[in-house]
């Protein structure tokens, strides 16, 4: 716990580390039906509640899940996967009663569903750890998104933001270190001046942790001098590739145009 | 509470209402750091971070940010506006450190930000209501977002997802009613079927608790009849029209040109 005011909610908060090694005990249904009634109870753009969870108990269909994602093995072994959902479907049935039909072709429409799912999600994994849950989010479930749809049967104007696995944990990682609080937290206006020695400084943390096992990388344009592999490489690597090229067709196709 | 599974952190969900009222009194520095703090340790894809708290406190910047946002009273009111910003330029300036070059033009690339944003925001929330503060996510924020993007200096890349008032409450709403929960909660399979009758009750709910102020509408196709104005109204009135049609254009001007 860093120095500032504090709360056991907050406390809880610090004790978050992603889970992925769960023991076969199911996940209770009044402990599902807890999580998601808790997600229900964050705030929601205007009301409108543009979001759905999928709870995926079933081995079979976390099994083909778990392909689908990258084979991560805890998404077929964890007791429950929860797929969080934007959802401006139930919104359609909402207008066929009433008479009206539906605006969701402007970027706008995707955007306030996603930020909504994502809310949403938090308060639940929070609602589960605070019940000695473990959970992992699994940005996976957009990797083969229109396969996820078809598995688990999902209509137009819904779409996998993110998926999580829940259950007892068997083992309960060191949470991670992250950036120093002052390259993310901007007074009045947005400053980049300072932050490279932040990144460098948060460069030298991970290092220390010894997440990255002492790995070594060439020093760019210093030829046959090796340095620490550490977040600065790891994570200009992995945002120098594309992923999930297909992304923005699959919302398309499902009436997201984001226009 | 619902007769579900319970914790202390799951009752503070339970309490939540957007607070739009607050006392003059100022947010100390280590609760504005202990709220961001809690955010940095939600949840975040492959530990990327791709978001930013600009928390706003200065008067005359939160006079113009209330014009930005419809006038919204509490945002000028209040003594701490927090702009959550989706923020793929610190991994610009991570590439540039290590000599890759960054990937941002794909749907996936705004989507991963903006999930996380969403995700850290709600901590934030959270965290603040823990602290006994009040909080009201701002949507308007994304009204005018270059506007606001000018306004707070922010660089190519980053872009406003959610504000988000905090202050010490004057007045706490009641929580309001949500979707009864089987309408929000799928099990294995998406299903639409018996959704209609839960939205109908949801409605009887909403019109009961008054939110609507006894209003009446005509009923659609029965002229000279009329009924209560509900949820189901409400919503399809905002939902069947056009908001915020220029959001598209101003994230593909800030570099996510939602490939």
């Amino acid at each position: 716990m860093p120095p500032f005011a504090a709360s056991p909610t907050i406390e809880l908060m610090h004790q978050h580390a992603s889970v992925r090694s769960y023991s076969e005990e199911p996940v209770p249904e009044d402990h599902v039906r807890a999580i998601v009634s808790a997600a229900q109870r964050a705030a929601t753009s205007s009301n409108l509640q543009t979001w759905t969870a999928i709870a995926v108990t079933q081995a079979d269909l976390r099994r083909e899940l778990s392909e689908l994602c990258g084979n991560q093995a805890h998404v077929a072994a964890a007791p429950l996967v929860i797929v969080w959902c934007a959802d401006l479907h139930r919104l359609e049935q909402v207008c066929e009663i009433r008479g009206y039909s539906q605006v969701s072709e402007y970027t706008e429409n995707f955007m306030v569903a996603v930020v909504d799912t994502g809310i949403a999600a938090q308060n639940g994994a929070l609602a589960a750890e605070s019940l000695g849950l473990g959970t992992c989010y699994i940005g996976a479930i957009r990797n083969d998104p229109e396969a996820v749809m078809d598995l688990l049967g999902m209509p137009r104007l819904t779409f996998p933001v993110v998926g999580m696995t829940i259950g007892w944990p068997l083992a309960r990682p060191a949470p991670k270190p992250r950036l120093p609080i002052d390259a993310v937290l901007h007074w009045n206006q947005y400053r980049s001046t300072d932050v490279a020695l932040l990144l460098h400084e948060y460069d030298r943390t991970m290092i220390a942790s010894g997440i990255y096992n002492g790995r070594q990388v060439p020093v760019p344009g210093r030829e046959g001098e090796l340095e620490d592999y550490g977040w600065l490489e790891h994570s200009a690597r992995r945002v120098s590739q594309a992923h999930r090229v297909g992304l923005g067709d699959a919302l398309r196709q499902q009436g997201f145009t984001l226009r």
